[in-house]
Formats: structure tokens, C-alpha cells, sequence
């Protein structure tokens, strides 16, 4: 990682606020960090090669200081257009989208947007393993679900269906994800469970 | 794409030493446009999900207005671990990285860096189809250059090789990727000619 100046990076806005509690499981690590770990671990053990995305700024202003790296002056977040993650295992293309939350009872479909549910719907008819990973942080859990099962919650939001995923459901048709001290949050074990 | 204030967004410095001269085969775009309304094209006609990654960026210092969008005040352009572009196609892995040299004669390999040699090896490893795209801006010629063919250029300059591709080289080893109206730079006919 490149700090220029010394200086420590800071994160955007929306992953200051996960939850920072430590339990014993996740260890205050969010599942962002704990996702980026496991695959930094796939990659040194040569298992898969899986990378975030980096974060898309509109960057609006920038400026080249003599004799130092350019320095971006004014830039903006934007909204991502596909999932945060890709790579390839065991020749196949994975592709998946994670995300945390504190709710109890069920996971809010507001935390996916209809640009990735369209990505992720082209992903599998193209032959992709694609999927989320949801974290339960109050009940210190990660499932790995199928995108193939969150297409009918996402449709029937808007037939009058409820606008959340229970908590039950995930737990019944998605797979808790195994924690290992290397791979925190080990999906590849659920892919070669439910693909090979 | 979202442009907050209505300001117009820049790209970073790398890119905008690009040669602006307008030919006739690329009309004055630069080989990264020409890629991604290529790849639009191919999205828009269900034929394959390739994307750009973002430009990595170090974000430093953020300011939250009230009532509008935050603002990076402070970041920097971090250099990239991977290749620009990967998706599926085919049901394939796809991962490739595009250049672009006004050098008449050779493809420099100072475009390259090492961490994107080593992640390109590895997806070849794991079964993935893996390339580099060269565009020759004065020649006004797009290649498809195999990234196994690649290695070897790569190792040997280390052996006290040449540092480059010779040209001839490129359109002998590689092939030229044929402009269409749509498909600006239509990678995926050089994908079925070579691996299906």
C-alpha cells in the first residue's frame, strides 16, 4: 500500500459506520477487512484469485505539485455499477457482493441496488458463481446466499412483498460460512460444496 | 455517471498525456474509451460482462457538507495490483490489460509492472484467458497479444534482453483486432478464433 506523506488512509463514509464492537468471533474486524484477508490467503496459497474493487471516485480536480505525486483536490464517491468483488476459482468466474448488518430479524434489501441485482442476473445466465455474503454482525454469523435465491425477494418487493430477506430464510437457504484463523470468512469451502 | 455540481470529471495525469491526434480508425478516442464503449456494446447485447476496475485511489481526508454529497478533499492515485479489465465470457474467466505506445517500432515493457506480470501468470494458472491489448496509436493497429507469449519478453530482459516488443514481433505473434462501427476494439472475435 502507497501512503503518501505518511499519511493513513481513511475509508468512505459508509464503512466508518459499521459496527466496530468486538465479539469473539469476528474480533472487531468488519467483514469487509475479514473478506480481504481470507482473500489474500486464497491468493498466497495460489487457491483463487479473488480481488475488491477499488472504491470508484469521480475525481473532479487534481493537482501536480512540482517534485511530488499528484494530489487529488476535489473527488466525489460514486455508486458502483457492478458487485465489490471478482476472480476466477477452479477455472470458474466468481463474482459476489457483501454486506453487513445490524438488524436482528432479517436483511434489508435496501443494503443491494438494482444496477448490481441486473449485474448479478447476467452474471449467472453468462455461467457465473455469483452469490452474497451476509453478515449478521449482532449475531456474529456470515452466510454465503445465492444470487439465484435473492432475485425472488428482490421482485417481489415491489409486488407488495416484504422489502427484507428473515433472518430465518438466510439461515434455511443460504450456508454459514466457516471462520479459520487464515480464512476468516472461508466461501470458497460453501463453493465447492454447492458447485463441484 | 453521476457529476456532482455538474462539474466534469478529469482523468488522472497518466491519461491525459494521451495522445489526442485524431486518426481515421479511432476518430481521436483514446484505447481505453474505445475499450469501454466496446465492452457497453457487448453488455447491451448480453454477449459478455467485462468492466473496467476503477482507478485505485488513497483517500486521505473527506469532508460531509450538510445536505450535499461528501467530498474528498485530499487522496492519491495508488498504482494498481491487478490488470485493468477482467469479467466473463463464454462462460470463461476473462482478464486482460490495455496499452497504448505512440513508439513506432516496439512496444516498451516499462508499460508494464511487475505485481500485473505476476496476477496474469496466476489467472493462467487457474484457467482463465488472459491478454494484453497494444494499440500502436501511430500505426492506427490494435493487438491481441496473448499474455503466455508475454512471460518470455518479460523474463528475458532481466537476461539481458531487449526491454521491449519489437513491433514486428507484435503483429507476427499477436493478432489485430478488427474495428467494427460497434465493437470498436472487438476483442471477443480474437477470443473465438483462439480458445473455442
Amino acid at each position: 500500500m502507497n501512503y503518501p506523506n505518511g499519511k493513513k488512509p481513511i475509508m468512505p463514509l459508509a464503512r466508518q459506520t459499521n459496527s466496530k464492537e468486538i465479539s469473539f468471533g469476528n474480533r472487531g474486524m468488519t467483514l469487509e477487512e475479514d473478506i480481504n484477508e481470507t482473500n489474500t490467503y486464497y491468493l498466497s496459497r495460489n487457491k483463487a484469485i479473488i480481488h475488491k474493487k477499488p472504491t470508484p471516485v469521480q475525481i473532479v480536480r487534481v493537482d501536480y505539485p512540482k517534485r511530488s505525486a499528484a494530489v487529488i483536490k476535489e473527488g466525489y464517491f460514486k455508486q458502483a455499477s457492478t458487485t465489490d468483488y471478482n476472480g476466477i476459482y477452479r477455472e470458474k468466474y466468481v463474482d459476489f457482493e457483501a454486506k453487513e448488518t445490524k438488524n436482528k430479524t432479517s436483511f434489508p434489501l435496501s443494503n443491494i441496488h438494482e444496477h448490481q441485482i441486473n449485474h448479478m442476473k447476467s452474471v449467472c445466465e453468462h455461467g457465473g458463481i455469483c452469490f452474497l455474503i451476509i453478515r449478521f454482525s449482532q449475531h456474529d454469523e456470515t452466510y454465503f446466499f445465492p444470487a439465484m435465491k435473492l432475485f425472488p425477494y428482490w421482485e417481489s418487493q415491489f409486488n407488495g412483498g416484504r422489502k427484507s430477506i428473515p433472518y430465518k430464510d438466510v439461515q434455511r437457504i443460504g450456508n454459514l460460512i466457516p471462520f479459520h484463523y487464515q480464512a476468516r470468512v472461508d466461501y470458497l469451502s460453501i463453493i465447492d460444496h454447492l458447485y463441484f
